[in-house]
């Protein structure tokens, strides 16, 4: 997505360990119209009339995803990442490793609302190593939903995650895949 | 709001503590059309003319105020809550007490991104003792923008979070006032 590369290039900032930083746009202040049209970029890939169901991880991805699910009228479910007051019994969750904080995360969605008649289109703003997409292809299972696909905002390619899902048959679609960041300067996969 | 109102009383569950869970819609999996007609109603209260940014926390606030972000025209920022690898420095912060988590935790905003010239409505999905929504006034405060108002969408009205903001002159608008859950029964203020 050109519009999406273009912001990257114009407003990303390399920081040290590869982290490639597009706070100003998509996960920290976000252009919600720059999404929007990131939405409607994935129907062109998908065949959304099959999903009934959009898949996140809190939080950043809340925002991409809400867009998504807002265009496509369909119900949007974040997965949350630790345990917390509100959540009762009836979980469904997997245990994924987080590069940002160092340590294991159990990713969880309710069990009530993950079921096998949903067709699942996860959808994250970033992809890394892919541990958050995998925790969440886990839960679909679990669920005895299915996964239509995968949507992602930005792809760092040269970390593999992505082409993990791709060798493994699933149709994961990025809009913009950054290739490498050497010397300072970001290149895309065709 | 009635459509509101209607669904807390339909699909809303009260647990021990009077927690009110409503994440059959509006915080685990979530009614993107229905958030949709809640930023619809802000819009008819605060005049979003004078609005450049919407400001939330993470992490459940996030689809409500991108909604509103979106259907305004504005920018979204949301608050992050610890810092992680890929914040710079340059931080705005301020701590409040997560009930939810029983500790403190820090809430930050990069200065880069709100700044004097920004017009701020806040907006969040629940306001109970109303420590998130505090510290992200403080956060509008220390940056030296200029506070236009604060949208909620649940107010546990009985734990008085909101009135200590109206006592203080703020414009806070809740769609849903909740006064209170005795007996398991959900009572709206008026």
């Amino acid at each position: 997505m050109d519009e999406l590369k273009t912001r990257i290039l114009t407003e990303g900032k390399i920081l040290p360990g590869s982290i490639i930083k597009v706070g100003s746009f998509l996960n920290h202040r976000v252009d919600t119209a720059l999404l929007g049209r990131m939405a409607e970029e994935f129907g062109k890939h998908f065949d959304i009339s099959k999903v009934n169901l959009v898949l996140t991880i809190e939080a950043s991805g809340i925002a991409l995803a809400t867009m998504c699910a807002y265009k496509w009228g369909v119900p949007l479910l974040f997965a949350k990442k630790a345990k917390s007051d509100n959540i009762e019994n009836g979980l469904i969750c997997s245990e994924i490793y987080s590069y940002t904080y160092k340590k294991n995360v159990t990713v969880m969605v309710e069990s009530d609302y993950l079921k096998p008649g949903n067709h699942v289109l996860i959808i994250d703003d970033f992809l890394a190593n892919g541990e958050a997409i995998r925790g969440l292809t886990d839960l679909v299972r679990e669920a005895g939903a299915t996964l239509e696909g995968i949507g992602i905002g930005i792809e760092k390619g040269f970390q593999g995650g992505g082409d993990k899902f791709r060798k493994a048959g699933i149709d994961i679609y990025s809009l913009a895949v950054i290739e490498s960041t050497e010397n300072g300067t970001i290149k895309f996969r065709d």
